[in-house]
Order: structure tokens, then sequence, then C-alpha cells
């Protein structure tokens, strides 16, 4: 697929997740970390505006000047920022105004691509981060809106989605790998952020690794252990959240008469024992780890044993919940797709690192404290985003992503 | 106007308030005291759904079950409540269906109102109330609105209104009035709020008052002589407010190359001198008081100052800004309209007081305790919902309305 | 008494509060509201050293130039002031330093007082009013220690009472008083805090006031009649109060197997249905004279019954907290004593009201808002500090005094 | 030296910090994370009644019931706790009835210890493990010491340390070390932290480690070329720390007109240029090497150059400062004591790691995420404490302990 034809499809894919919304239910923000459906829409299209016209289309003019400001997220090298915990109160610009603005972006985009006299490294380049970039925020309207949606009594539905097929979850097994000095991280001309590189030596013990995520079965066998009261399974700061918030079960979740029920993104649906669990919080998963005897995977150990085509239940599927995955021979299954595994890594540079240069250096790098880091995408994950060295992050409390558990375990 | 009549005009105006707005102006929500336009369509609906047609219309079932508890603003004895601080997540039910929700309700209370089989003294009692409820909210449409708008660095407009006129503020001169034991408080069969009354008794000793509110000009040499850096000229209270929200200025007013501006719901304007100071605290009303060398009247001395007709600045004049008052002789003018004057009066409740029956009785009563009257109406009052006894609170800290201050002063 | 008799007098009944207590205890700060003993020893001697000896005793070297600073409380004249939250960190200067220095102050101040020649007016009014301010501050020593022992699990006991006497609490009457045009507030040249003054006309109309103030055994029908649960009780600021701090009964009030309980001064107690209810907020009296079909007397209410001596169960009967007060006839017993009765009026200021002069204006008017007057003074009130036009003030959540309940009622 | 003189020697010591202290210094508590010197004389004293009387001597009876909860710092599995940010309310028990706790458990200790028929494993073990948690509260007395008596403006001296040398920081070199697959943790019998073990392999990529930690004379160029005020220096979270704290420099440096002052345990100090820099937070050292253009290094880097004995300026020494170390040939200076050097490192489990068993398993590892690893000691350390593999932990934002800044960087 050619940039232009990459880039028409992947704007058109934001604008799609929009279609189901009301102007008013694009402007939710229901906390800080979750920004309005428009805000995205908005901020995504400021990046190729910021980023590519301004310093590569000579002359260029603003859409907005305004823009400039609002949709900055936090670049402080392009300038200041609106206050990110007010973003749902920007009633202006409208749903509409953004649709234009996108429009505009899009055609002078398309146009300077088009334009054999580009500087091509830095345009071409800086395209594609942008449109990675924008998958990125693809994933955050759903999970950010799903948050907002779920804030509401009527349970709305944002799109409903194909009954869940009867498929069962595989029996859980282990699979060994043998102690080595292994590479990690991304190297050559590909694609990649800048915090997959460099490729490096890692010194990784001999492993177990779980044939598939923890499925909400066996999740719940944990919540009615007790889980959510016995504080020596939990992380110091772990506990500490599990108290101040009350958390009694994964976000979304909720006991009524007729058994355990969880908001989606079609409405209230029952929990399924087959369903990989998710919206679980670092600290979650790493309780649940300690009460079934095992652990998690560090990054190394996860990203090793991921080879293989970029295969499971992503975006396109259309499900946005995570189903069973088919067993696999000999490997992981379901290693992408479906739920995000948190790893025991916490979010650190790679030996060698260095960040981008200009504005984008603040891309990743400065994240690199507090964080840990998840791999292998969702079903909320465009798949064409996703690489087997893709390392996500998120705090360790964060539960509104679609994040799961996978277990690793050392052997006897 | 028979009562039908006023049931479609005054709910009539509140739409008419809308129209402006897009959707998302109007599920803005920037504080917790402050609610969408939306919301405000619903709740007043909801008033009129609740305490007259469910309970005087056999088999009457609900629009949407919700809504009892998404629209109820703080009625305990109705049930629960959706979180106040949250009212701006409710993308649904949309403006569209909250409009629906209008008709609907409407339609059936004036099948309720012809029917002359109904228990009149009920029905029309609650309706009449229904209508001033109505009535207060339209006006915090206005001020909810404005602040939301505040917000947005494009300082939105929402109204163009005609330019000011060329009035100038009258000189200020003091009304002289004698010491003896007057009456205040509402009596008789005319619609009051419970707050009013009863009528009683009460000594006022002998004070003089000011011919007209502070203007902006007043104001603006209280704030260049240091006003807001200088405690001894603030109650405690609201020195430690000064300080945490590092006030300098009303609410709105901003100052640049150009001088002092104020966002309105017109846009930014260049503060007029001539205009009656707005958007000040009552803390900030009474630190002018003594800077000025004067006080605060009591809701005494307001109110037996304050015969003759409802007359001046409401929102039907349309410039939802105050505006010079022209001179009136031999008495205090403009007590009414453009803006709500501070008195010194915490807001407790009258000698023999007596709340509303059964849920009414939480309309009033319950926020007798860290507030302070106002008098008076504003710009943005309806002029029909006003009455000399009219005693409407606020917290001392509160800018958002267009509150205002009238001086007071022992005579020498 | 001549005026160094009384100094002497005053100055010793502070120190001998903090005989029975540790230099730790000595240090306690539990609250922001609440100031260390130490830290109150200390502020009562800067005032005589900032306000009479700075100025009066011409050459007169600060006993140590920080204590204009650490021991400042509110005068914002005088200067900067150590953050009140922090007082309990003040290791520094020790209790023997702090006791040296009230040492050293008290020989000056006595000098000066000896001497003839000094300005009698501004001296002796200063001593005087420091005096007072001394005796308001061993009410707090009391109140603030109490809070602070109330932290510790030990449950200690800063002195041992006599057991409680068998008195009964007399039967609840209500004396009816007539309508008219009272008198009240302070005048002629008697000491006075200036909040007391000018003396002025009110309007009183008909009213009933209870012959006692409201007994625990009374009080504790209306906690097993779901006082604290039910919202229609209570005005809004305080049933949110009421949730936010989960308060289920008085402060000090806890249940065990043996039923009711509350922490004194004396150590654990169980609580006496006898005696009267203390440390309850404004909003409980409130919340309890609604649930009583009463309401709490207005100040004028409270101050034109109130003739006769100052007589009652103050600090100088040694028991520190409340007792049943014998009966009187034809008129209210125990107005005074026992515990600060909570009045129906917001503190504001009297009309015609002037603060001292200089720094002393910031001694009381600074307070007059969102605060509510109690009436009486305490069990823990110097006797020869209390009048019947005494203004008692705090928030109306404030529940670490001895304040209670006196209740009023409208004649049928 | 055997196991009961090692218990008197480490005991006595702890007394000894304290013997410059009044009552009420022992008795600070300046913020939730600092514990007064009372508090931790006791809670190391409740440590060894708990987790060795307890268990290990039948029949022993607690020396009062309430120190079991008082003194739990944070063991979920022996019970309840009382609240942290409470610790300095505590004005019961007194010093002294701390010391005789101390002494009562001291006793006891030796008798068991002289108890040929005790359990020597477990007695013998845990009395070790004891005293090396009694020197981690040594120091934190020192650290939470300062902090309590900083917040004097009175600028109280704990100990008046003797002048500094005029010893010369060294000239900064680089050392180089190769790449490799390294041995890190420790091994064997002799004691260790459970968070030390096991030992393990990692990979180490070439690097080098910077001669000496940095000084204050370096860090200030940091400061003047604007490092508090350049957002791109920082990581997020730590530029929101900065901006929220007003960071302007390390703690307890101030600027008077004399220069930069820092306060220490023997009152204010100028900074001297050549002393080591201390009391910056994690967020201040990435930040200082990112403008260095370095790194910290990885605490397997630091590790592996950490041969050799445990030699530097310790708790011993008296100064309780840190100072220029002497220069060292060939190896990087002064990798112990001093001042703890931040690592790039988040404190998590190693590969394999097992926590201790029973009570003592909430001891280290349920603290792993959100800090960041320390590591060689510092001027407030215990010599006897340390070790090469020792890994001492805090949040990225703290700053009280004496943390410093060890540079590390990639060949060019």
């Amino acid at each position: 697929m050619d940039l232009a034809t990459r880039f028409r499809t992947v704007r058109h894919a934001s604008e799609e997740l929009s279609v189901p919304l009301s102007p008013e239910d694009c402007a939710l923000q229901s906390m800080p970390d979750a920004s309005p459906t428009k805000w995205h829409l908005a901020h995504t299209t400021w990046f190729f505006e910021t980023l590519v016209l301004e310093s590569q289309v000579p002359g260029y003019r603003a859409f907005d000047p305004h823009y400039r400001v609002l949709f900055n997220s936090y670049y402080n090298s392009v300038g200041e920022q609106y206050t990110r915990a007010q973003r749902g109160l920007l009633s202006r610009p409208s749903l509409g105004e953004v649709r234009a603005y996108r429009q505009h972006v899009d055609e002078r985009i398309l146009t300077l691509l088009d334009d054999p006299g580009r500087d091509q490294a830095a345009v071409d380049e800086t395209v594609v981060l942008g449109l990675h970039h924008e998958q990125q925020h693809q994933e955050l309207i759903l999970t950010d809106l799903k948050h907002g949606l779920a804030q509401n009594p009527t349970q709305p539905v944002y799109r409903k989605a194909a009954p869940p097929t009867a498929d069962v979850a595989t029996v859980l097994a282990w699979h060994e790998f043998e102690e080595g000095l292994r590479t990690i991280g991304h190297s050559g001309d590909a694609f990649s952020f800048d915090n997959e590189r460099p490729e490096h030596r890692v010194f990784v013990a001999r492993f177990e690794l779980a044939s598939r995520s923890v499925t909400n079965g066996e999740y719940l066998e944990f919540v009615e252990d007790g889980g959510y009261s016995r504080p020596e399974l939990w992380l110091s700061d772990g506990w500490a959240t599990v108290q101040r918030d009350r958390w009694q079960s994964p976000l979304y979740w909720y006991e009524d008469s007729d058994g355990w029920h969880a908001f989606t993104l079609s409405g209230p649906q029952p929990v399924r024992p087959e369903d990989p669990v998710c919206h679980v919080s670092y600290f979650e998963a790493d309780a649940y780890a300690r009460w079934a005897g095992a652990r998690l995977p560090t990054e190394a150990e996860w990203e090793t044993t991921a080879s293989g085509p970029i295969d499971g239940n992503f975006v396109e599927s259309g499900c946005l919940e995570p189903r069973p995955s088919p067993a696999a021979s000999g490997t992981p299954a379901a290693l992408f797709g479906n739920v995000w595994e948190w790893t025991a890594s916490p979010y650190v540079p790679y030996p060698g690192f260095r960040p981008l240069a200009g504005s984008l250096a603040e891309y990743n790098g400065k994240f690199m404290s507090n964080q840990f880091v998840l791999r292998g995408g969702s079903c909320a994950t465009p798949r064409s985003h996703l690489r087997a060295t893709y390392r996500n992050f998120f705090h360790p409390d964060a539960r509104w992503q679609f994040s799961g558990i996978r277990l690793a375990r050392d052997p006897a």
C-alpha cells in the first residue's frame, strides 16, 4: 500500500469510529486520563499540521491558530497546552468544525505526498509516525469512550456487536523455554517507535509461559477466594489502591441478582467464563499471579516467545471484547490481540536508547518512570499497528484499557 | 394571563435560551456548582413530572424511569440523585430526547390544567411553583453557560448583544432612612417562596443607602489601590480565598495591553467604567465596602427601601450585562435588575418560618447555613420572577452569578 | 482584685493546666484547628510582649526575635505567621524555654503595671484584654488537648476527676417569653470584647425556651431513631458532613459491648443519660431540634433570658465534663457553664459595630462569616471570663468544643 | 563479635542517636513518610518482641498489649497498624516509657540468646535480621529528624559536627567497563536481605562510570543553567513534581544575600562546591544526567564495579554530611558512603526471587513497584550495615534521604 493510500485508510478509520456517536458523545471526558473522541480526532490532525505541514509547506497558514494550543497533548517544545483535565469543556470547535479541520489537513498532506519535490525523508517518516500515532488514538477513542459511557446509568450502547460465538477456552498448558542470551528490540529500517530500539542482548533464565491468557472464570475463582480482601496477595501500593477505590472486581463488572455482568461497548453483558479477563490493572494482574502460584512474564520473556504472524482478535473483528482463542500447538496462543498483557517489566529505556530528534523526543522517552510494559495488542488495536517488539505502557493502577493477564513461572 | 398560557410562555422561554447553542454547548459542565443547559431543561421538566403528574394523573407512566434519578437535583425524599459533579457526563439522553421529554410533559400538564375535575389547589399551586422554579433555572442556564464558555480560550459568543448605549452612571448619592420597627417578608395569597414568609417585624436603626450600585470604574480604584493584596480589608475566610484562588479582579476580568477586558456572553468586551460591577463574591463586596468606608446593607434595610414597581434591566432587555441606570429622584435607583446585590445578612429562616409540605420542604429550608442573601434580581433574571421580598442566596465565595454591590452606611 | 494580682492569677492558671502534662503532651497538634498546649502558653505571652511591651516599654528587646513569627496566630498587621497546621512541629523552643519566656514577660508586665508613669489607658486596657484572651486560650488548651489525646488508642488520662455525683436531670419544662423590642449587647465601661458592642435594640417575637439543655439520654433517642441516617432532618451542608465524615454520634462517643462510652479528659467513661450532651456541632444541634419539633434559640432570645448571676459548672469545678444542673424556679436553669449552647444566629456584626483600633482590629471582626454564635460558657471556661453578652463562635461543623443544645420553640 | 555483643552494640547505637534530643524532638513527625525518633526506637523493639519473643519464649507476656498495634509499621499479617501519618500524635507512651520498653525487651532477648536450648536457627536468624532492620531505622532516625527540624524557622542544631576539612573534589574521570555476562546478587550463608537474592546472570553492555559522584558545584551549574525551568530535561512525572512543589534546588537549599546555604543537622551551612550534592530525587538525578549528556547507571553496572572493601564516609565519621572523597586510582572512588546513588533501575524482584517466610514476607517484596534502586550507603548509614549487593529503594520524588548522583554513559 503506498503512503497516500495508507494515509487515507488510517485517517478514514478514525472517522468511522465516530459514526455511531452524537456530538455530545464525542465531547465526553470522564477522567483526566481519558479524552473526548472529538479531541482525539483533532489532536491526531494537529500532529500532521504541526509536525509536517508547518515545517514542510512554505507559507502554510494554520487552519485555526487556537488549535495549536487546544490540541497539543503534551509537547512542551511546541508550546502551551490546554489543560488536560478540561478537554471535555471544549464545546467549541464543534464536531463539525473538527471534521472540517481533518479534511483541510488531509488535503494538504495528500498534496504534499504527491509532490515529488518534497523532503521525502522528513515528510514521509513523520507521516508514517503520524499514522501510527493515529492508530494509538483509535484505540484510545474506544477505551476512553467506554469509560465515559460507563458513567451513565442508562448503560448506553456504542455498537451492538454480533453475539459471541460458542468458542470455549482451551485448557491451560505451560510451555517451557530454555535459558540463554537473547536479542530483543527492533532493528532495521521498518517502522518502530523509538522506545523499541535499539536491539540488544539480554540474558533470560529458563522459564515457562502459559498457553493462553487468564479467563474470566479463572479470575472469578480469585474473586470468590477473597482475592480483593487479602493484603498478603498484593503489592503495598496495590493494596492501598484496592482500599481507597474499593475495588472488588475488574473495572466494569457488577453483580446483580442474575450474577456477574460487565458494561461493554455493546451495553451490559453477562460475564462469560470462557472469555479472557480484561480491564484489570497491573496490581490486579500481579495479585492474581501470586494467588495462582505464578508470576507475570518479563518483557524479554514475552518477546522472545512471540514469533510468528500478528494474528488474533483485533479491532477489525468488530466484537470489541476479548474472546476465547483457538488452540495453538506447541506455542503460547493468542499472544497478539484480545487483551494487552501486563508484563513484570517497568517501562524504562533500552540500553543505548536514543529518543527521536526535536519535538518528537517527547513522544515516548519522558514517560519512562512509574509505568509497566504491556505487550501484544487488544481487541481495540488495529492489527497493522502491532509488532512483536511493540511496547505499550500504563501506570500500574490503570484499568480502562483492554488489559489482561498472561502467567509465567519458574520451572520447578 | 391564565395559568395554561403562563405555563406555555415560561416553558417556551427556557427553550428559547438554548436556540443559539449546539448540543455540545448544552452539555457543558465546568464546575460542580454549574449544570449543563440540557440538564436544566430536563430537571425543570422532571419537577412537573415528579411533583405534579406522578401524584395527580392516575396511571401516569414515566417518560423514562431513568430520568427520576438522572434529573433529580437534591430531593432526598424523592430518591437517589445522579452525582451532581458529573451531570456533564450525560451524553445520553441527547438534547433531542430532552426536548421530546419537555414536549411530552408539557402536553400532559396542559391537559391536566384543562381538566375541571383536577385537584385545583394541589395542581395549580405546584404548577405555579414549578414555573417560578423554571425561571430560577433560566437564570442559571445563562450563568452556568457563561462559566462554561469562559473556560474556552477561543472566547465563544453566545449571542451578540446590541452595542451598549452611551448612558453614564449617575453621581453616587446617599439616601437616609429613619429608624423604626418595620415589617418585612411576604404575606397574603400571592405567590412567594416559603423562605420569604412569614411577614414579621424587625427593628431597623437609622441608615443611609447608596443611590445606585458600585460601578466598574469605582471598583477599579479599589483594585488599583491594592485591594486584592491588603489583608486588613478582608474577612479572614475571604483573604484565604483570595490567596488560594489568586483572585486579582472580578471573575471574567483580564488585563491585556489594551487595558481591562471581561468575557461576556457576547464574547470579550472592554470593561466600561460606567457599568455596574458584577461577578464579585460576598467577600469582595464586603472588602470593597470596608475600603470605601461603608458597609453592605442588611436585607431588612434593603427591603424596606424597595417600594415601587419592579423595573430595571432584566433578561428581557437582551443585553445580558448590567448597564447604567437612569437617575431616580428621591429614592435609590435600580434596586431591581442589573446585578443581584449582596446583603450583609446570612441566609437564615425568618422567625416562624415553615417549610412547604412533603418533598417541597427541601426546596429552600435546607440551605440555610453558610450562605448570604442577595436581593433585587439581575440582567439574567426574568422580570416576572422577581418581588421586593425575594431572597436569593449563595455562598460568600460564589462569583459566577451576576452579583454586585450596593453600599450602605451608618449616619455620622 | 487589682490588675497586677489579676494578671498573676490568670497567668498562673494557664500554667496550672500544663502541670499534669509531659513535654510531649504539650506539643500535640491533632488538626489544624487545634494547637499544642505549649503553643498556647507561648502565644498568650506573645500577646503581652507584642501588643504591650513592644509599644509601651522604650528599648524593649524581644526575648527571642523568632517568637514574633512563631507565636503570631493570625495578626497580619503584626507580620508573618508560622503555618497554623504545623504548630505541632515546633519541638524548639522547648516547654522549658516557653516557661522561661512566660516568666520573662510576666516580670516586665508586672514592672510596667507598677510604674505610675505608664500610659495607663493604653497599658491597662490592653493587659485586661490580654487576660481575657488568655482565658479563651485556657479553654482551648483543654479542648485541643482532649482532641489530641483522643487520637491515642491507649486513651490517656489528663486528670482523674472526682466521680460524678448522683444528680439527675430535671424534667424538661418550657418557659414562655413575651414579644417586645429588647436591648442586647454590651455598654458601659466594664470590659467586653468589641463584638459584644454596641448595645442595640432588636425586636423579639413571643417564644419559649427550654428549662435546661438536652441530655445524653434524650440525644440517644435521636441516635436510636436513625437521626444520623435521615437526610430530612439535616441542613444540606450538615448532611454532606455526616456522610463525608461518617458521623454516627457526638464526637468522642463509641459503642462497645458494654454500651455507649465517651472519651473524656479523665479517660473513657460510660455515657451517663443524665448529663448534658456535648461535643455536638451546629449541624447536629439543628438536626436534633428539628427531630424534637423545636428549634435553636436566636442569640437575642438567649441573651434576653439570661439575667442573674454567672453561676454554673465552670472550669473551677474541676470535673471537666458537663453535669446535671439543679432545678431553678421560674427561669431557664444552667444558661451558664456546662456546655456552650449553639444559637440559630450566624456570627455577624451588631449594627454599628466598630472593631478595636490597630492590630486588635483583627481580634474578632474578621471572622464574621460562616460561623454561628454560641452562648453561656462551658465546664472548661473560667467563670470570671464570662458575661451574659458574651458571643463565642465556631463553624457549624465544629465539634471539639464543649458545645451542646438548648431548645427553643414558637408558642402554639 | 558474638551475636549477643553485636545485639548490645547495635541497640546501644540507636539510643545514642537520641541523646542530643529532647522528648519533644523525639516526637516530631513532619510528613507521613517520616516517623518520630521515639517511634523508631519503639518499632525496632516491637520487631524483636513480636517476631522473636512472642514465638520463641513460651508464656511471654507483652510489655504493653497496645504496642502491638502502635508500633507495627506495615505488617498486615501481624495485625492492625496505627495510622502511619499520625505517629507524631502518640505523646504516650513517653520517651521514658519507650526506653523502658527497649530495656525490657533487650534483657529478654539477651537471656534467650544465652539459652543453649533455644531454637538457634529461628532465633539467631531473626535476631540478625532484626539488627539489620534496626540499622535501617538508625539511618531513618537521622533523615526523618533532619526533615522535622528543617520545618522550624529557628534552624535547630542536632549536633555540631567538626568543621569540614579542606578536602577538594577530585577531577571527574570516566572508567570504562567491557561488555559481558555478569553475575550480580547475593549468595551464600552470610546475611543479606531477601531482595538481594538470588545471585543471577545479567548481560551488561560496554559502559563508562564516573570516578566520583556529582558535586554541589557541578549541580549549581545545572541550577544556574535553568535546569529547574526546562521541561525538556525532565521525565514527565518529574516535571509535574517540579511545578507542583515549586522545586528550584535540592531539598534544604536556600539562597540568601550571602549565596546558597543548606540546612544540615549541624544547623545552616554554606553550600560547599566541593561536597557531593545530596537530597536530590530520582527525577532531579535523571534531569541532571540528561543535562550533562550522561545517564544514571543500572544497578547491574553499579554492582559489577563495586568490588573491594566497604570504605567511605559512613555515620561513624560523625559529620553527617557528604564530604569529598580521596582520589582512588583505577577504579571509581567512593562508591560506598557519602550519598546513596540513584540507579536507573526500578526496584523489581530478581529472577527467581523468593520472599522470606511468614510475616517477614512483607519485609521487602511488597514494595516492588514505583520505586527506584539506590546503591552504596550514605553518611548516615552504619558501615557494618552495607554490602555491595545492598538494594535500597525509594519513590522517584523522594528527597529527604542522603541521595546523590553518580553518572554513567555509553562509550562513544
